[in-house]
């Protein structure tokens, strides 16, 4: 983890865009039409991280993400003319799902932009509320110009995913339930795209509790608003699997938010995002999107910051393609040392694969793949390759059938 | 499915070993020191089967499944030269967890009997509730006798996962517990492994709303209960997912209970209890093992069963190796047309595996392995096999997919 350490120090929520009034205005208002979701305690993460931890499971919404507290709030703003001609929002992801439900709810039409190449699992979760997608743009940038323009021409309302001091009120109603289920609370945790979720629940959190720590958290691979609060100039690039909030332009009135409330924003590795969604199947047995794993991911990256304290992560979302958990799950059993690829070196005589398969089964390993490489391999015309992959209990039981191999003769490499 | 449809008619709960005051009594007995779990509507999951659907979530206990409650129930029933002496159970799965987590906390000394080829999760997952656990015996039935000659000579009491009315009045809270959330319940869904959840809930909800349709679920690989309700002779056999309500031998008196107030027992496949597995992860963000998911697994499979019933289905337990989750989601996606592997037989010459991997990118098809096999297809000297497993959005994306391969002249094999 990589913190923004040289934030400014935390300021009066009373000089900001937004209040806290605005934001128990819209609790009121999205009361009925959004969960309040559960806000447990987890007795075993608290256990393995040293500090009091509690989930507010986002995951659990209609549409698995916190997107429709504000979207719901800013549709509710509309004037009745407004809510005839209608609303275009610019998304591949939660913010669509979250305008396109509230919108057909409202019998408010709603058209959404989605760049090319957006899945079709996302395509179609938006078309079943009865939204009007549009696939335009090779980027999120040009599908969000096409949307102003679309806005434009044709008098429709642009809901915005983040930069809205609507959207913010909305999303800052997580920090209003949070405090109320668990008053114990000394630290948020809140994973940062644009950033209209912190915002909302900083003012709400700091309003009500001057002394609360509020952490943000972003992809290591995007550290969009970690670079605009600290003036870094860290690169953005690649594929993350919390492309939820790999956003690379943070909100203008976010980020002004952000500077003078969070303390602190964690950079998260991938394999720190990865480690966190799938301790959250395993031990939580919920499931959430790699953004919606960011807070437990920084709490894992660094547990000593976080010691003795009562720590709320925030899981934002849910909405994770099935072959990415089954991938996820299955490096982490790698990592775990359950699941390991094996070279073995071994002379070219017939019984050689059975006696390593022989050794293999006595010690109690699962062999899952077997490649027996013999032309392309870099060992000498009388040798030969073998990959394996096992499955062993644990990564004591790997060490144990890795010093049998040894001991029986066998050169492995991991 | 298949149903023990010649069940006996409804009895009045009164002439039963157990009684509504045994589980009110239960339920103020393991009060605060057991969830009271979510009993939540699924308005997708409503949708999709044409009934209406609660859930709820015992996959949410600390030890992730409902057996705490039978078994803390039956903890707090011992006298005090018992609670000295201490307790012994015979389980790999979720009742050893339930015994030993319960007992740590009242002070009694417990040992759980685990078969010898137990995962070393669970018994890691035992141990660490400070259980002294035994591996002992090549089945379950051979470790059970091993805790009964243990029990005897070390003058321990043996706690039954399920043939004991303290056990059965301790699960039956959870009827108590859905009728109170979601009143409108007019149907229960429940798996069966020994009876001991349903009998307990049978009487529960009998007792309060005689009317209700109670359904039991057994795995078709393991109908021990459905034998011995239907007089059948079903075979038992083989590797279920839901290992956990495989048992060989239904309980005396949780029989008796069944018989009397279960109106039908259904059977689901393993490809309905994967089905069911994956969808509770997709939809509802939840992780379930395979028997807390046959209850599910019973409504896809006859949804026509439950058209415009009010249906509460338990998801029992959550302890599920992730490994399995993997493998069923990785399944889901090949059932769905999401993941393909191909046969291609093509011309042995240079460019043609180019040829074909271009065809797929401009498709939008994703190749996640390729193996090129020449010297042991059974094609011709001149040709060789291609095999392929691609990625595709859905089943419609893959027949264009296989369209644009014949169209090119490829014979493929699905």
């Amino acid at each position: 983890m990589t913190s923004a350490s040289d934030h400014s120090s935390p300021a009066d929520p009373g000089s900001l865009p937004l209040s806290l009034a605005d934001i128990t205005a819209a609790a009121a208002t999205i009361r009925g039409a959004v969960a309040v979701t559960d806000c447990n305690y987890s007795r075993t993460l608290s256990d393995i991280y040293g500090c009091n931890i509690w989930l507010k499971f986002e995951n659990h919404q209609f549409t698995s993400s916190f997107k429709e507290r504000g979207a719901l709030n800013r549709l509710h703003a509309l004037s009745s003319e407004e809510r005839t001609r209608g609303v275009i929002a610019m998304s591949a992801g939660n913010h669509a799902q979250g305008v396109a439900y509230h919108a057909r709810r409202l019998g408010i039409p709603a058209t959404i932009v989605m760049p090319l190449g957006t899945p079709m699992v996302k395509v179609e979760n938006t078309r079943r509320h009865d939204a009007e997608v549009i696939i335009s743009g090779q980027t999120l940038e040009e599908a969000g110009a096409f949307a102003r323009e679309r806005a434009k021409a044709q008098g429709l309302t642009l809901v915005h995913p983040y930069d809205d001091s609507l959207i913010m009120a909305g999303n800052g109603t997580v920090a209003l339930e949070m405090l109320e289920m668990a008053p114990e609370l000394d630290t948020l945790v809140v994973p940062i795209g644009g950033g209209g979720l912190i915002s909302g629940m900083a003012i709400a959190a700091r309003s009500l509790r001057p002394e609360l720590r509020i952490v943000g958290v972003q992809a290591e691979l995007y550290p969009s608003m970690y670079n605009a609060i600290s003036g870094g100039q860290r690169p953005m690039r690649g594929d993350t699997l919390a492309e939820g909030i790999a956003v690379k332009a943070p909100g203008r009135i976010t980020t002004e938010i952000i500077r003078k409330l969070v303390d602190d924003i964690a950079l998260v590795t991938e394999d720190q995002i990865e480690r966190a969604v799938a301790t959250l199947i395993a031990i939580e047995k919920t499931v959430v999107e790699g953004a919606g794993a960011a807070a437990l991911g920084a709490v894992l990256a660094a547990p000593e910051h976080y010691r003795g304290r009562n720590v709320g992560l925030v899981l934002s979302g849910g909405n994770i393609d099935t072959r990415l958990i089954a991938s996820v799950l299955t490096r982490e059993l790698a990592r775990e040392g359950r699941l390991t690829q094996l070279a073995i070196d071994i002379p070219d005589r017939p019984g050689r694969l059975a006696a390593v398969a022989s050794l293999l089964a006595e010690a109690g390993a699962n062999i899952i793949e077997v490649s027996h490489q013999r032309t392309f391999s870099d060992l000498p015309a009388k040798a030969t390759l073998l990959e394996l992959v096992i499955e062993t209990r644990d990564k004591a039981h790997l060490d144990e059938v890795m010093a049998r191999l040894d001991a029986a003769g066998f050169k492995v490499r991991l």
